[in-house]
């Protein structure tokens, strides 16, 4: 075993072997979880809070279906009705929660370094599900462990990552993790969309899909993310699919066994065809959801086993 | 055993045998319920996600207490939050739920029809909470163990419903388990509110509630839905009130046994007298929400019996 | 055992004895906290159903953990989205869940009294989560733990409840346990947040905040509720942390080893200095959190017994 982090903050400060180790026993709850009887005793006793301060079903449903199915008792708190406005007032709902004992804290915040600074404050483990524009790394995770099962392999991999780069956690936990297992990655959009910058990652930048897509194994799509679009060029929907949307067309340039994926939801018909988001022997959209689930339980198993080694079975706050 | 579906759409699927067994199975769980320990492990392992797209506090919490009591992992999903507005995104809805393998997902929705499309892209059983005007199986059921408990049978009975039946999906449901169990089945109300197309289910209809009531078993009461009126005829609450308002007077003209019933919220003035609503020995409607939790545990116990019979221990997706 | 009552409305009922029984058993309970494992099943097949007619983020997390911890079945009711708003539906809502058959029921309430109404209705035992400007016992209690464990003592003490009293619950709950203790309470703020009617209950009451700190063993800030002000006099933010607010130089005042407690969420800068806030030597505010779930704990432990020991094994409703 060689996880030893007390907080699972980005995949930036993940080793290969980290990675592989959460995959690894991700593996084990996929299997559980297609089974009837799919709950364990593996956090019975623990208190996870998952404190979404943006809104987002998907992501909070796969953290609290995970915390349940393992046995943890799992409480919701709404954030976004509380009247939480501040960096200093963040700190003092955090110390709050702290003091009421949670072993695992699942934050989503609109701000990147938000759940970082959060981390310092609190005794507990925090798992980020995602800060402003920084990281996703539950996302990428589970990202792998699709292309894992999919290819076999999750190094000497050709993927590309295609749209909107710029304004997307997803996109920059991704190109990490892809990078720390040896994989060459492309990045496709209009260079609004990817900033010079990414060329640091070591990664390859095209603004024609045509020629990004050639011979890849791996088309990983982005949502176009208007909301987080402030000024600058926004281009029309119709535009955007034209030039950057996934099509039959555009797709026939990857590999022949290119899979296809998308962190959802989707825009149909904006940045992919719904035909092809549909089409099983392409597609792994769903399996990505279901790998979702997995790769939480397998974190959240990991960051408690370290906590409880770091605990003494009685302490003082 | 005969209850043999995989799904719980509508009553208009049921057969009388059907309709039996879950009463019989939920009488057990009314004792349970009156238990200071109220809890088994019948759903242990199982997951429930309720999936509500419209408001309705006392029915999600008649779910999620039947869910959790029977030791499911029961988990809320706020649908109004998020951004669901065509049947497209639904579906996306749906398979995403579904890639995280529910076994059991309680839905309601404002249209007709779209819980049963739901049910036919998704491997789990699928319980209808009510969609649109169509159906709300689990009141129907509910009612009718209500009815049997009160008058020792659920057979020949003379039932009046009365109001708003043509935007009433609890009507609609009623109507038929009432017919399949060969009562007597009334319809009271305005033309506007009792649309002529409701006598083909063998109904006898009314205008005149005084005349409708007389010699009846049972009372039912329906909630003046104004939300759903779109356009055509509106009775102001003091007309309505006074034609067809549930009053000591006009329950004087229904036998003297006669029981009153009505699926809440109450509109108390309007359709039915607050006096009457609150007397213990005409009013059961404090033992419909009752059975509401008991009729909910029965349901979900055979469906799931039906999903573990039909589940190998580890299924593919 | 002495604790004899079957709901937790106000302070006012209880006895000395009450009182330091519901503490007495908290402190197991901050201990099952501190654990890696911090579960029991004392409340096991039990129902715990929270109603917040109000939202509070802070109070609901701490029952709604204390509930899970104690292994119940908890449901949290969201009753500001449903169409509550006269007296006559709260009792048609409290009716309903009662037929539901909770075992605990905790509320709070924008009206003072409608939680001792609704008890008076109800089967199970009702915890009052804070009523109007009426009782908030359960924040007493913890405060009352919080003063036993740092002065080692719950009598003889001098202390200060400081700024607005005239709008909080949280002061009058205080008010009422500190007397029944026999410690010295004094009462400061301006005559507008500090109505003259308080004298009854044999406190002192200071204008000014310089001689009321003089000398006590717990200075008790409160918040500034704006949002309960209507009309009157409403100082300005500034001209109020110049005459109540604590800062270092006020503090200095009181006794060297006095403690600095606040019922959260603060506005620092407002009715209390932030380094104090966070001063680990001075201020227990982290602490009261804590003791706030265990304190819950212990309450719903102890009603439960009552519950249970009133009840046969099956009950007619």
């Amino acid at each position: 075993m060689t996880f030893r982090h007390k907080h699972l903050l980005g995949i930036e400060h993940l080793a290969p072997g980290d990675i592989t180790e959460i995959l690894d026993l991700a593996e084990q709850y996929v299997d559980l979880n297609r089974r009837p009887h799919k709950h364990s005793d593996t956090l019975a006793g623990l208190t996870q809070i998952n404190m979404f301060f943006e809104n987002s079903t998907r992501t909070q449903a796969s953290f609290e279906l995970a915390g349940k199915r393992l046995g943890a008792d799992v409480m919701n708190m709404a954030m976004q009705a509380s009247s939480i406005k501040k960096g200093e007032t963040l700190i003092d709902t955090a110390m709050t929660l702290n003091a009421m004992h949670p072993d695992l804290l699942v934050v989503r915040h609109p701000h990147s370094g938000a759940v970082d600074l959060l981390a310092q404050k609190v005794n507990c483990a925090v798992l980020n599900a995602g800060d402003g524009r920084h990281e996703h790394p539950t996302q990428a995770l589970l990202d792998a462990l699709t292309i894992r099962r999919s290819k076999g392999r999750l190094h000497r991999l050709s993927i590309a990552i295609c749209g909107d780069v710029a304004h997307s956690r997803v996109a920059r936990s991704n190109l990490m993790l892809l990078g720390k297992m040896e994989n060459r990655v492309r990045l496709i959009g209009p260079p609004t969309l990817v900033p010079a910058q990414f060329a640091e990652f070591g990664v390859e930048v095209f603004d024609d899909m045509r020629e990004g897509l050639e011979g890849v194994d791996v088309v990983m799509m982005l949502r176009l993310q208007r909301e987080r679009m402030d000024g600058g060029f926004i281009p029309s929907e119709r535009e955007y699919y034209h030039r950057y949307g996934l099509d039959a067309e555009k797709l026939a340039l990857a590999k022949p066994d290119a899979i296809v994926m998308h962190p959802g939801p989707m825009n149909r018909g904006v940045e992919i065809d719904g035909e092809i988001a549909d089409d099983i022997n392409r597609s792994v959209i769903q399996e990505q959801v279901e790998m979702g689930v997995a790769v939480r339980m397998a974190a959240m198993e990991l960051l408690a086993r370290n906590l409880r080694a770091a605990q003494p079975e009685s302490v003082e706050v």
